[in-house]
């Protein structure tokens, strides 16, 4: 029997999230407890159009198409009707995206784990939040061109997470230390992801890839004993940042300024142009936000600005009816 | 004022040591609580000598030189004297090798670590462990050409050890969990040490370092939080060991036969020929060690084998006096 849609309506939110952070290039990412994407979706049995119609995007400045095939919320959407055997029935779906486009917030991650959630709640949550990665990762392979679930796994599960093996696709999740706080900058500048890509070596030196490796590990366990102190020393990429920081006006000051105020690390989120940085303490983290705020402005760029903790929850229902 | 000799005649040992544990290639080490190194060292002052005598060598197979300058636990052993300004003074050595030689379980970094050791525990201990590392490595780089302080660091501090930063190094030590064993067996084959290490590729793709990295951190995250599946799964290298087993009669077979039987990881131990196996629980672990040896014994290889938990205490003072 497949499973049965046992509702007529679902709201959904996914987070903005940081892909990489340094040293965990490619496999770590988190959930900021802050802006994101909400996904309404509707079970219409009396509508004449079968399948999927997207027929309202909200905060998308007109960049996004209603085109549920071409829409990274609809592929993914699309993904879990056809394994649940119910892309015939009529559904209609609302975007409302409520964090910045391109800014290396793991935009499209939200949008593709809403839509893959949404049609979950929707059918009782027939699937595992772990098994709504992978359609959750083909929603956001179409915008993004990513095949890395660093997105998309703390999007849909929360905290901080691991993807320790890509094939079988495992990921560890883990909580964040008591007092972790993120400054999240976004300077309005535009990184073309061709050319942030074209930045990252295809071979590293062995010596920077175990050093690469020493970084994670002690970033782990930097995060499950609650050391600040080796949490900030790991925070370091050999692969991309090195090259990519050049893209970000102002990175070498904002990095200076945040580390001299209090924070123990400070990074590129995902490809760009957002910046993290990482403290202990509230209070800490929202200094350091303004003050990384202001090295952007005083180079005639526009920010955004989030502190917050690490979003626990992931993908959630906000109501259902 | 220089630290001043407060005993006549001390003893210590330091431990066997397994290095790399596969994804931690360069980096990760522990202490084996079992072989080792024993050295005595005597305080001599109406010696018409000056300076460091080794006066006996046991366990070496007549390999090893009497000249501290060419002797590894006579070097690190002047490295010491020479910090603390006594290499003036007279010393006798002895040292008593109780572990296998060339066999990938950190032969060199026991001597080197039991003669530093030695000579900070005749002058009351005014070097910290950590501070000895240097010593140590010093020693340990004449005898192997090696410049990483993986086997060397878990073998004065014992436990599990990361070296997150080579440059300046920093250790972090790590308690194994409950019920972790080691299955340590040394098939009786020669590897030269340069063979061995022009079978490691100097560049990496990046998706590997990503890898090992992913690896490393989920290992991490299994011994914090004593989840051996996790840790099973994460013991797995990208850059030597794909190579290196090649060189070790009867690898893939002894690997499946200890994966089968119930250990949860298995690789090469440093440069090898030596493996280890991970197991939870005593039991387990002295079955996956029998059964390995004998896959190697069908190969028509003599083997030591050891099974035991990881030392806690690195080099230890025997006695003093």
């Amino acid at each position: 029997m497949s499973p049965s849609i046992n509702s007529q309506e679902v709201s959904v939110f996914a987070p903005a999230t940081i892909a990489n952070l340094s040293c965990g290039y490619d496999v770590l990412g988190l959930a900021i407890d802050g802006p994101g994407d909400r996904v309404v979706l509707r079970h219409t049995p009396d509508s004449k159009t079968k399948g999927l119609s997207i027929t309202q995007i909200t905060g998308d400045e007109g960049k996004l198409t209603l085109d549920p095939f071409k829409n990274t919320a609809g592929v993914s959407a699309l993904s879990v009707l056809k394994s649940l055997g119910a892309e015939e029935e009529s559904f209609e779906m609302e975007i409302h995206k409520q964090m910045p486009f391109g800014s290396g917030l793991g935009s499209s991650a939200a949008s593709a784990v809403a839509g893959a959630f949404a049609v979950n709640a929707l059918f009782g949550e027939p699937l595992s939040k772990v098994d709504l990665i992978e359609h959750a990762m083909a929603g956001e392979a179409l915008a993004s061109g990513a095949f890395h679930a660093d997105n998309v796994a703390p999007c849909i599960l929360g905290n901080i997470t691991l993807i320790h093996s890509n094939s079988p696709l495992e990921v560890l999740e883990i909580e964040s230390p008591k007092n972790f706080y993120l400054s999240v900058v976004y300077p309005h500048l535009e990184i073309l992801t061709k050319e942030a890509r074209n930045l990252v070596p295809k071979m590293l030196p062995v010596a920077k890839a175990t050093q690469q490796a020493a970084h994670l590990g002690g970033l782990i366990a930097g995060l499950y004993s609650g050391d600040f102190n080796l949490i900030g020393k790991c925070l370091e990429d050999q692969i991309a940042e090195p090259n990519r920081k050049d893209l970000i006006t102002g990175f070498d000051e904002a990095q200076d300024v945040a580390l001299n105020i209090g924070a123990v690390g400070f990074g590129i989120s995902g490809s760009g142009p957002s910046v993290y940085a990482i403290s202990e303490g509230k209070q800490t983290a929202e200094q350091v936000t303004q003050c990384i705020a202001e090295v952007f402005e005083a180079c005639d760029l526009k920010c955004e600005t989030f502190t917050s903790g690490v979003n626990p929850n992931g993908a959630t229902i906000l109501s259902r009816r």
